[in-house]
């Protein structure tokens, strides 16, 4: 079993062929992972939430439902959830201006920077920034459409276990905000596991 | 005035600058519109609802508020609604194999085929289908973030009034959904008013 490490406020790229399995890990708990999937093939196909949303008729698949890409195929499914199963697919990666507009002065890491860096690193170019698979991610939308920005539910050792249902290039970046409260204000790292069993 | 009529099941594309409005009228009722919005200038940029939703807080914008794009600046401002005031953010455009999904044999209009062929006579590349501003769709989500859809709550001339917040290219298609409640099973057409006061 391979095992990839994401240092807190970092990204890694990894390939997986159809069929295979990972599963994510949210090492110290109170942590999102942006995940994305393109298709290793052709990176313009890619998971589309708004497909998702359609396909599965709700805001995030359940266990044994798929994500689809926005050529309305499979390309991801949830094969198990053991965390609390509080998930995002609604808010777009943070970017350097979303830390500019919440007042931090400087640089400041992102899961879009590291989506470029990670993709560029895999000599990819990455054109489109699609809407990421926030794991772990606590965004509970009210009866009035109220979007709330929670801290994570999640315990050391949490994961979820997904399969690819193409040959994929995946990217996780542990989501580097500590501003508000998406990381409980203390961005830590990831792991994920390649091999496991379903 | 200028007006654009846009019959059932098609699209029309239309520049405006920035500080221009324009008006969507839905004729008969029932109907939605997928709009979207892309900088005239750079087509790379566009409304992107992840960002919104972000910046708003919530899954649609308020009466006041803006749409953003993927650069994370305001690219519309919603002026007025004249109309129930439930539209969607949610859900991808309908595409040819939503249709055979659903299972229609042979051709069938689609959002996404207005959008790319309206791009096209505009001589623009569409690179990217971004999730559409699905204008008087139905789309309630209950507590369990499972998604409805319904018909629209539009009466005949229901109205939106937006703001371009930067020189855009506009698309909006008149959704030809004729199998799913979208448009209440029967499609009809759309008008666009242009130089309305705000």
């Amino acid at each position: 079993m391979e095992r990839i490490e994401i240092p807190a406020r970092e990204a890694r790229a990894w390939r997986l062929k159809a069929g295979a399995s990972f599963r994510v890990i949210d090492m110290e708990g109170l942590q999102v992972g942006d995940l994305w999937a393109f298709n290793e093939a052709d990176p313009g196909e890619y998971h589309n939430a708004p497909h998702t949303r359609v396909e599965c008729g709700r805001l995030f698949p359940h266990v044994g439902e798929s994500f689809w890409s926005n050529r309305r195929r499979p390309i991801l499914t949830l094969v198990a959830d053991d965390s609390p199963g509080v998930h995002d697919m609604l808010m777009a990666a943070c970017d350097p201006e979303r830390f500019v507009r919440l007042g931090h002065v400087g640089p400041h890491a992102s899961c879009q920077e590291n989506l470029l860096g990670a993709l560029a690193r895999e000599r990819v170019a990455g054109l489109v920034v699609p809407q990421p698979i926030n794991l772990f991610m606590n965004t509970p939308v009210d009866g009035a459409g109220d979007i709330e920005q929670g801290a994570p539910y999640t315990k050391a050792g949490d994961s979820v276990t997904l399969r690819a249902e193409l040959d994929v290039l995946l990217v996780l970046s542990a989501c580097p905000q500590d501003i508000v409260r998406t990381n409980a204000g203390d961005p830590t790292g990831l792991a994920v596991e390649l091999g496991v069993g379903t």
